[in-house]
């Protein structure tokens, strides 16, 4: 070889160095983005680059619910059209997309950052649960629902939240537990079933949505 | 929802679009990676950003061989330690790579920057097959090793540039076929195994490698 680096090309070496330090590309993986940035014009990589650059610089969190933000308060929490009274507790921003994708939800949300997990050090203060608490102190919250993920973490997690905002004048809700929307009855596991047959709804119900 | 886009910020929405622009990258793990950096230092993103910009406007090609370069002739072409009376014809940048991680060739390269293949519309004028047969001309080279791929296109291009060397004062040699080091006879196509029989070499050359 010419040169004790895999490459011809140091510029190279660094794209592709700092492509594989991105979640699931590998170095085989970020040599081929790099080569491909190489054929297209010098405006695609400009446009690449300086995107990232920009996002990370202008992107902030939202001051009141932890969503991610281009101004001290997100869009969602300033909006007007927007019911304050409610709040669903979500773990990520993805989740935020998620909800908002439904076009079903006109309350706020709450980010925690991530959901109780021991085993990976995350414990109640690494989230956002405090601001949580200060949120439904200050008033004008009547409905908090609970939204994380179906897991022991998220369980453990809803149930931590439930007891730290006891005694709070507002009511704490889950998502309904049930049989996913296209799934086959003979797929879903017995404590799902379980769970959709103690929580069964009028029949009647359904055509309202 | 909010707005017209998916999410609540447009720096977020730009750099997923540019990202999901990359080959094999789609909106879902574009919006992975995004979240990815915002959970990062601003730094990570500042480096992966420029190095990107940095690379596309630094890397040239290769004036002789065109591979990728910093400058007007590349490390290899320049190198004093490389024989420049072989020259090995590749398809891509990237075999220029394989063939120097096989730390086994001190010759040059050529790089051809495909194969004809009438399918994809790619003629021998799109390819660096002219400025190969000027190398040659020019004298001092001794072989041409045609190294593309084992494929229909690759033996395609290989006898045009036969046909288009033919008559010059140069050796063409082609990579040996036949059954790869690690590969079980029961796995290996026939015509690979009747090409590995016809070519077959001295047992006792094989302890001088």
């Amino acid at each position: 070889m010419v040169t004790d680096q895999e490459f011809t090309s140091q510029l190279l070496e660094e794209a592709v160095t700092q492509l594989s330090r991105l979640p699931g590309i590998g170095r085989k993986t970020a040599l081929r983005l790099a080569l491909h940035l190489l054929r297209q014009d010098e405006s695609a990589a400009d446009a690449l680059g300086n995107s990232l650059i920009n996002m990370r610089h202008g992107i902030r969190y939202c001051r009141i619910c932890h969503n991610i933000s281009q101004s001290d308060i997100c869009p969602i929490c300033s909006s007007p059209q927007r019911d304050p009274s409610i709040v669903c507790v979500v773990e990520t921003v993805k989740d935020v997309m998620s909800f908002e994708r439904t076009a079903q939800y006109q309350g706020l949300y709450h980010v925690l950052g991530g959901v109780i997990s021991p085993v990976d050090g995350i414990g109640p203060d690494r989230l956002q649960i405090d601001s949580l608490v200060e949120r439904v102190r200050k008033g004008g919250i009547e409905e908090v629902i609970l939204a994380l993920g179906a897991t022991m973490e998220g369980d453990t997690t809803n149930y931590y939240i439930y007891r730290r905002l006891e005694g709070l004048p507002v009511k704490i809700t889950q998502l309904a537990r049930g049989v996913s929307v296209g799934n086959e009855i003979e797929y879903t596991d017995e404590i799902t079933l379980g769970r959709s047959l103690v929580n069964r709804t009028l029949f009647t119900d359904s055509f309202q949505h």
